[in-house]
């Protein structure tokens, strides 16, 4: 069985979003009891990650990472067309995941206790971003 | 329904291959329209990316980064059998991704707008590359 | 057809620890011909990589290397209520895998010939891990 769903997410900006719940409450609904569930983010210049999800000061701290890692307006980048965060944010999301695949068992993403969901939008400015989440199994 | 391909891509040595119409005939010729698409290269100085398709600057960028990131001939490394590229060329697969999962949707993979499926080659030399696409769907 | 097990992980503190053999095995006895088989750890501060398994240097320089990147005790981290290691295993948790996708074929995972599996430790401390294999074919 393949049950497909697609999620819309409007950003404020560079920063991350929690999709635990949303993804979760996809599976619950598939009627998938064991299978995967795989999470998809259309576009290159955001992207996802399984982060700690008790303290966000370990998001805060990731952010600070990579803004030290991918200097925004870095003169090595030519790809500048949209800004000082446009190929960073390209860097950055193939850095990071396009797609993450979960186990489902029990009718829910098997993560472990401080593993969440998150989208990172790597542009400073506000974004609608499409995600895909497709389930598989019975 | 479970379908197998085999793609063999013969590099010019480091650089980005557009395998998006490779994929996307696989999948149509599989006969899956709702499911998955996973591709996986069989190599570990070699690597998939999901990158931005429209302009070829940003591939460039991304490779002025990585060259910066991870430096050939670094006397931190000790693996240097092959040459300068060796070892990197392993460090910048493991940065990246091996395998990609792409959701298919309407009998094709359901990339965004801007997303184009390349294998980045890593070593300098020319090299056969091995890429397994699995569908999996209905 | 959907299996799952789970595979627990006592290790050493940060290094290295090759699962293919373990990964194999489960593969062989799911009964899985053809399909894909899922490796997914539930943690933040560990990670899964597909690296070369021939030389045990490459992983020594990967290490090398990711030590560089991500310094312990770096002042820009503020999460550090666990010790100077804390932060360090979140980031490199999300510069590498949380979870890897591996084609079946004839009832084995079809790697290439230099592709071995591994858990990264990122924590100086011995940790038990869990970790989920699910293979989904026919």
């Amino acid at each position: 069985m393949t049950t497909q769903h697609e999620l819309q997410v409007n950003t404020n900006g560079r920063g991350t979003y929690d999709l635990t719940s949303d993804v979760q409450d996809i599976v619950r609904a598939s009627g998938v009891n064991s299978g995967m569930c795989h999470v998809f983010v259309c576009h290159t210049s955001a992207s996802l990650i399984l982060c700690e999800n008790a303290d966000p000061s370990v998001r805060t701290d990731l952010e600070t990472f990579m803004s030290r890692q991918v200097r925004d307006g870095d003169p090595m980048f030519t790809h500048t067309a949209e800004g000082p965060d446009d190929m960073p944010a390209h860097v950055r999301s193939v850095l990071t995941q396009s797609d993450l695949n979960l186990p489902v068992r029990d009718a829910r993403c098997a993560l472990g206790t401080w593993q969440g969901i998150y989208l990172w939008e790597h542009r400073y400015a506000p974004h609608k971003r499409r995600i895909i989440v497709t389930i598989q199994g019975s």
